[in-house]
């Protein structure tokens, strides 16, 4: 009998690892920061942190593996964040990372600065890290995290810029990659995002003089914020008592926001781009099933983020949507792995197939996303138990065929599946009676763009479909990593 | 800032009281009953309890308080637990018997004979129990708990039947009510279904020689069992290594199973008489749809009990489908109350509006039923708050006007909005353009009665609905409980 | 690396199984049970209980592993105990009953009869406690816990008397063996000795109208209470708003207190008998040191328990008295076993020696009692390792050769290191200069009887050391215990 | 029902605010550590901490509030910290740190450096801390604690040294104060005294090749470790595969180690100066004896720290050593304080008089320091409260009027007895017939001096009595704390 670890999530998904929140101007800020990342849980599950500034207790922080709702709604853990601004963070830690010392990881990250703290958390990841972190050691910097955030405090300790916006400007000059920083000091909340603007980040405003940063607007709309505007890609706005500033440190770029936020990252109540994320996969779903009609008698999605994009299928194809697999939403992220009869029990214990309702039928199923195929499979065996006469997967988003560098936990490449095989390669070794993906100007002209994805300036940083890097990895280069050949 | 109990399930919804799991001829069988709890978790979540026998160390028991997940999957709980033959229970408690000694309370409950032990779990509730009690006590026997179920182990006990089974039969005969019996001896797995069969309970086959006996067939299909059959209302079935044995102890009746099961308790992927829970809630939706149309644009389900109503209601009506609430999978069971400002958060933790995908629609919302009312008022505030031009109510249940005395959860009857109000008033309090509930007829056609409900004899127990008890509930007349006039 | 247990006090001791305390009259009564418990620790470790009544929420207990202060100390736990009237005991759990259900084990049990609740907690041990279980589970009543003392809850369940006063008189009258009983009722403390008085206890007052019941005087001690009486052997005192009622139920023998309460169980701070425990010992070790004088340089007590002894008989011999072993007063119940290179470590983790004081002396060590002997050659070892020039051990008890069957924990009689050799052999197996244990006369003597021990009608109980039991230990008899010859 | 502290050890004492152990060259490195800190525990209880390193984890520590048994014990944490060397420290924290960040502030500290990693532990205080914080932080250092030790590792990191000895002379040469430092690298294990080595460090060898540093010759007893010398003042050593290599990196100076780790901190089995603990102490009740001799029937140690210089000073006097004060052996750190009426009760929770002893009698207690007199007010109750005729305090250290600012818990000047009354007005405060305390030439002459206290050139760091500062406490002065005008 020995536990195995069954993400809440399937394992065979790609991993966002990280989502931010900051707030300002309001009493009891944790609890309005522990709100907002309730909302964001869905970015990361790991783990957590809290900062908070009080003048009388000074800088507070809490940090905690689990959910927020677990370790943020104690009293005697609100009780330690006292003050009117706080920042906050979730996080999707990677395997490297984990073990004894690994809470060290969690953001936010504080430095003592000779005019006062700061505190810094960010969503992201800085493709220069090594590199940074090299030179700054040399120099004496001592690092607690093994995190590539922690960087951007250092290179702030040493600008000799007067002030913390203008030693951070300092600093994310240095730092290349995407990244959406929520940072604060005794007085000011400070966000910024990278030029590209790779990831999300959101301002709202809450009631007189309070505000609000958030990596989506779901995280507005949970302690009732109104949703005011995204951050521009390049921007930094510094917030406190006298309203919001806002700067453009950075050389200017065009922006290319991740497309996979839209695909799968995001969560569907949210409004990216001016545009809902449940819509936007409902406009794959339906785009889907124009690219990739099939004759069938039900539609079903994988829960839970198929459904969406499944409901789309359906409404466009006229076949009848259905629930054919059930999700146990008491599934937690442990379980016991009994004998080896039932080892593979796996997705059982998440996900049921409706059995009445498939057997006998034509079933397409409707998923976000392949990532190793693994489950898949699985789910595949599971509605051809159930009695289903044939099985034909649609999915929404392209083959996902190189890793991402910009704070997603992607496999290596040869563990993703669309790098080693061809679409029909995939759909024999899933088993299935057809596979399709939607094409990478379906997904463009779903989210938007009605002439498809443009070759030569694409709008969207689409790195793990296309291999095309809007920024190249210089680490990862460093590691060895090949770059897709520039065509 | 003070928690406040904001359960993951609506509070404004009918409780089941509990789930019942056991299996015999397996190795590591507490792993087993773990995997079946967890998939009945649905039907209580507040407490569980398994207890095995092992030749070398005996009967051995653990109970906690919490999900299946989060107690029954650690090794340090598990390896306690040996054993071929095992019994489980979860378990929603009444506010009354919360407290610091309630863990009593949590069954199975066990007694040692001088044949042996027997550990008994059960679901439902009886309604003779405070006299049965009464009666014990004055005899010299020491109850352990509040617990109605705890009679029948000391009836057993003060039995002077030879054989454990006789003694179950000698107990049960006394008792009155519902309920569907688990129990087990050194080498027998027992159950046992109350005459008019109120309460589910199904035998499955798990390979060469081990059965199963489970609350739902969801319960099955976690570990792969087979589903044989239902236990028949007023059956006893008597497991052990030479197979099933059937028997009949009570006074043949007609059956009356729990209407509500169909409506709400049962997990949608179980199957109850011969249909799969999810196709008779798609037909109730279809029904509601034919009863009380309705022009609008869009229906939504409000999640997640009311979505196959809602698939039936719209695939019927021609309304698209959609998600116009999403629900925040990370809800736990607690959260800070941070201010005044947001006290009546509580709806917004656990779901949020798809502002963009309702802005400027007639919405249908179809829920599974209306208990006080309360939530459905907010929900219809954070629709129109959205922007919504219309809201209407589809109910896949009539209203809710008299308590469950057989093993449910209801407030008492002055808290039942359909108690006090027409459905006209309740229009009017919930404050929407419309508010229909399906019929009690409609609801025995989606049941697969073609011809509605027999007043003379109807097929289920509806006493929520129609105030018509099956069995007198007799402590609770005794209590000074008014039953409905006979017409 | 695997953890072994280590206990505070050597596991080569008796272990006194209980101590039982009880309040009446007092807000917070709860808090006054734990500061008696916490008094009363030494005699039992393993476990606690308290029982309170309060007219609002009824019999409240809380019963738990460990140590009072770790457990009842906490405000959440104390919160759960209301009321003006509770009763504790403390435990040492013997090896038999740990594992996962033993929560059960631990008292005070409980009873709800017709005419109310009573729950009683017991010191020492029915010696026909099988019996009475047998014939109890024979006639319908459902034993909760493996303790001997639950018996006395369902007899009293069965009495036909019609109070809880005179239920108890019933049960306690079916009952051998040896109990020091505390309990109560919604209005009334109750506390009875058996007939011989074997297990202490003491009533105190506690300003106006308030009474405390303690195994010892160091339970009233600690809340300062006034010591009124030892209760006598035989008595039960009722007490309730009316003071202090006295009846004696059983039939009239003359006292047999336990003679080894005075050479370890009690502490020395306690008054027994009108002497102090701390005065006893010390005489104790007069005693030695006439009965056993030796040339030597330095009298070393074996920490803590041989502290007294050992300086009365430094102060009677004239050799000067030291502390040559000192002891780490961290130590908890575990340690890890690092490696098989100081695998032996047990003592050493407790006790270290002061080198630089026994180096070249001779040294006499004086300890309460040798049982198996092993600790006495760790000691031994120790000191000759530091450089000691002679070793000789001085015992505060005569050779312990019969287990004790009236509540304390004694290894089978086989291990008990005078069971199977001479004191000559047991000096050579120890390997010391000399080894030296008081007569049974002198222990006597140092107890106050001048005359030493009577053969006749001796006036303690003293069966570890003469074998002679002053109630047959029926149940131990069935299973095949042989008592010693009659001479 | 309001908890509050009750510390195991009297409020009412100076506390040593540090322990320190390494080793290096054994499997298992961390358990010899554990093992080394809980022989050490009396120099701190609060937190403790320990760092190995391992060739495959690297380095790997873990850091926990608590005793060292209670978390150093779990096989969960000890798996954590594998490799043959390692670090270790406990810590009692000033109550400024406390909360929810101090767990930052538990060393050892960790630095990475180019060349490898540091670990580094320190007991003792550095008096600049304030000043090169500041420093540090100007040119871009990043405080991860509010420990005055991490100066050090931040010093290291900018020294422009190639190896870790090298840099860790830099670093140590620009603080000022006492230290004792036990550090390590990948491969070497360094142990360092300030100047006049006012902190103890011994050296230890462990069988072939492995090596031990500890604080006190009590840890290295526990592990079975020969005591090779004491670290000397001014000394670094360097232990690695090669063996023991010393330097002396600082100017030399006349050593002036702690005088109160004789009086106090050290436990009574170790070795200082080549002298038993404990005989030293029963040297200064010898010489109290001498020099403060009193009439009375009974000498009476207050338990546990006065009790070898109440045995010396018995043995001197010749009258009659006895314990008057019994200590209860389970005081935990916390216990309720349940009423107003035994609001006062701290002191009886821990201790009890032993009344039969005292009663009538002329009682000299014997405790080793006299802090701010609350508690020996509080014994002088307790005594007269059982009865005694008189009582004499005889305290085995001078008055105590300064605060110590090189490693120890002293409270402000202005709350300490000494530094504001006279003996006689202590006398009277305290409520006893006489109170004497050694003189300063005494206390020398017990621990060796013959000729007792050279004023010109005093051996020891004996400021708390004397307040002649060896080392100008500079931080302090910046803080404005008057010294001691010279004469």
């Amino acid at each position: 009998m020995r536990p195995f670890l069954s993400h809440p999530f399937d394992d065979d998904k790609l991993k966002e690892e990280c989502g931010v929140f900051g707030v300002i101007g309001v009493a009891d800020a944790a609890n309005f920061v522990a709100l907002g990342m309730h909302a964001l849980q869905h970015r990361g599950q790991e783990a957590g942190g809290i900062v908070t500034y009080d003048p009388e207790t000074g800088f507070n922080s809490a940090r905690r593996f689990g959910y927020v709702r677990d370790n943020f709604t104690k009293a005697g853990v609100m009780a330690t964040l006292p003050g009117e601004i706080g920042i906050g963070h979730v996080r999707y830690s990677t395997a490297g990372s984990k073990g004894a010392t690994a809470i060290r990881d969690v953001q936010p990250f504080f430095g003592e600065f000779s005019m006062g703290g700061c505190a810094l958390a960010h969503n992201g990841n800085i493709t220069n890290a090594a590199a940074l972190r090299r030179e700054l050691i040399e120099r004496g910097s001592i690092f607690q995290s093994s995190s590539d955030s922690e960087c951007i405090i250092h290179l702030m300790a040493r600008s000799i810029q007067k002030n913390i916006p203008e030693r951070m400007k300092d600093a994310l000059r240095r730092v290349e990659g995407a990244f959406s920083v929520v940072a604060m000091t005794r007085t000011k909340l400070i966000g910024v995002r990278d030029a590209l603007g790779v990831r999300p980040l959101v301002l709202g405003k809450l009631g007189d003089g309070a505000w609000c940063l958030s990596s989506e607007t779901c995280g507005l709309d949970i302690i009732g914020a109104e949703f005011v505007r995204e951050i521009e890609p390049g921007e930094m706005v510094v917030i406190d008592a006298n309203g919001v500033e806002s700067f453009h440190p950075f050389e200017p770029a065009k922006s290319r926001f991740c497309i996979f936020e839209h695909v799968y990252f995001s969560r569907p109540d949210s409004i990216l781009g001016g545009r809902s994320v449940y819509e936007t996969r409902h406009a794959i779903g339906v785009e889907l099933a124009r690219e990739a009609p099939v004759e069938a008698d039900l539609v079903c999605p994988v829960p839970d983020s198929g459904t969406p994009a499944a409901i789309g299928f359906a409404a466009e194809s006229g076949i009848p949507y259905g629930m054919g697999i059930i999700r146990n939403q008491y599934m937690g992220r442990t379980f016991i792995e009994p004998t080896e009869q039932i080892r593979n029990m796996g997705v059982r214990l998440k996900l049921n197939v409706n059995r009445a309702l498939v057997r006998g039928k034509r079933v397409i199923l409707v998923d976000d996303s392949v990532v190793r195929g693994t489950t898949s499979r699985k789910i595949k065996d599971m509605i051809l138990d159930a009695g289903a006469a044939e099985v034909h997967f649609r999915i929404a988003s392209p083959p996902t065929a190189w890793p991402c560098f910009y704070g997603v936990d992607t496999p290596e490449r040869a563990k993703l599946l669309a790098a080693t095989m061809s679409e029909d390669e995939m759909r024999e070794w899933i088993g299935v009676d057809s596979l399709k993906f939607i094409s990478l100007d379906g997904l463009y002209r779903a989210v938007g763009e009605a002439n498809g994805r443009d070759p030569k300036a694409p709008r969207y940083c689409d790195a793990c479909f296309s291999g095309e890097y809007p920024v190249a990895p210089s680490d990862m280069i460093e590691k060895g990593f090949e770059m897709k050949a520039a065509e």
